[in-house]
């Protein structure tokens, strides 16, 4: 099978210009397929304060009412989105840039209200991507840049975690690719010591994950990743790496710097 | 050869959510292939009051300096491109939106300073569209929604005037397919006089066009319009029509409403 990587940014590289055009750069120098799925919610804050619309969260998720979807819309669909299109292009990158709302990529649920209303999010179901469309373009050798919004259907475009989007088109491609799933982060990698930025822990199997949790290594924040790791795992994807955004060159060959968990 | 429409609607339409869904849902019946080039400028005349960016405007035109490019960025391609697109998904017409920067569809040139500078917009070469991605997509049965952004290659999103897009498109279009442009504008189609808004043209040939000239019968605005129309013929389009979004159920069919110019 074709390789493919599908991989996620966020916005610590893409509020910074000069990170953004770093990491566009050893991107666009990837040979293989590729999609970049791309956050962007430190610029949606940004534009909304000047607009009037103050950022609303709840238990630290952030709430999208329905001035808040037209927000996102403008920047994760337009501002963000086209930024990045139109600098791979000028990196001889042929992108193109996609929301789960065109061609029907990402069909959603709007998340049902119980303790929380958190507006105009959508829940996804990487079975239901439609794939075929994706397929198509990458085999006209164009690169997808994906920003992370869905739809349900009804007329209405809803907001969706980019990690969420990322794994799940890494895994509706991994029946005819073998995907190798990218999380930038801040961070070197998953590390074995908090306080020792040069403890990544190289791989993480999933025998390696019950021994580190026995022996209580990982720290609670990094425990989602690596259980969302192993489900995109578990779901045909065939690696997850967790790494910076600076080290994207040696972590998408065998050399990896970063966490690679399969 | 296959039929296609592409159709261009501006700000009168896209400014009123009803009128807008009207037009759509009319849109969305069309059973021939089909590509829709929008505007915004008035969404974006709005969005930018609210963010503290003036619309500048010489001699009529707008100006679109660094931060007016990021506002039609976000308006066109995000807000009014997404809006659109999502509401055709609805309507069960399968749609994708693109800007002129993606899989480089619309490549141009900034235009060069000469007694006005216009700021980052883009002049476009019809010979110079990427037909093969828009057929590809259009034989997989997908609706192109087109917002009025192109690029210089060089990692700088470009305004460019809609009609011009529309127009481009259609005529790069018309080598495979035969295209029948469409303008939708704020009157039935061209009147023979002015103060009647039943005295509609429903046919110019270039004699008809000679004819009328002759007569004085044709007043200056809508002059450029009908040169822009013919030149689209002289390079292949079949038909252009001028007519009213309204309309444009008749206006896909023999029995047209509006001024039909071949």
């Amino acid at each position: 099978m074709q390789k493919l990587f599908v991989i996620k940014i966020g916005g610590n590289v893409i509020g910074n210009d000069a990170s953004l055009q770093h990491f566009l750069h050893d991107f666009a120098l990837i040979e293989s397929k590729k999609i970049l799925v791309h956050g962007g919610g430190k610029i949606a804050t940004k534009i909304g304060e000047q607009l009037g619309i103050a950022s609303k969260y709840i238990n630290g998720r952030r709430i999208t009412d329905a001035e808040t979807i037209d927000l996102v819309t403008m920047v994760y669909g337009g501002l963000v989105n086209k930024k990045i299109v139109v600098k791979l292009q000028a990196l001889d990158c042929n992108a193109i840039g996609l929301t789960g709302a065109d061609a029907n990529i990402i069909p959603a649920v709007k998340r049902s209200v119980k303790e929380i209303d958190y507006g105009f999010v959508g829940d996804i179901d990487a079975g239901k991507i439609n794939s075929t469309l994706l397929e198509s373009l990458l085999q006209q050798d164009i690169t997808l840049v994906i920003a992370p919004l869905s739809h349900d259907g009804k007329g209405q475009i809803l907001n969706t975690n980019a990690d969420t989007i990322a794994s799940s088109i890494a895994t509706s491609l991994s029946k005819n690719y073998e995907v190798r799933l990218i999380y930038c982060f801040e961070k070197k990698g998953i590390l074995e010591n908090i306080e020792d930025e040069n403890s990544v822990i190289n791989l993480i199997t999933k025998e390696k994950y019950r021994q580190l949790l026995a022996e209580k290594k990982l720290f609670d924040g990094i425990l989602p990743k690596i259980d969302n790791a192993f489900a995109a795992i578990d779901n045909g994807v065939a690696e997850v790496l967790i790494g910076d955004a600076n080290d994207l060159i040696q972590n998408t060959t065998e050399h990896t710097k970063g966490t690679l968990i399969k």
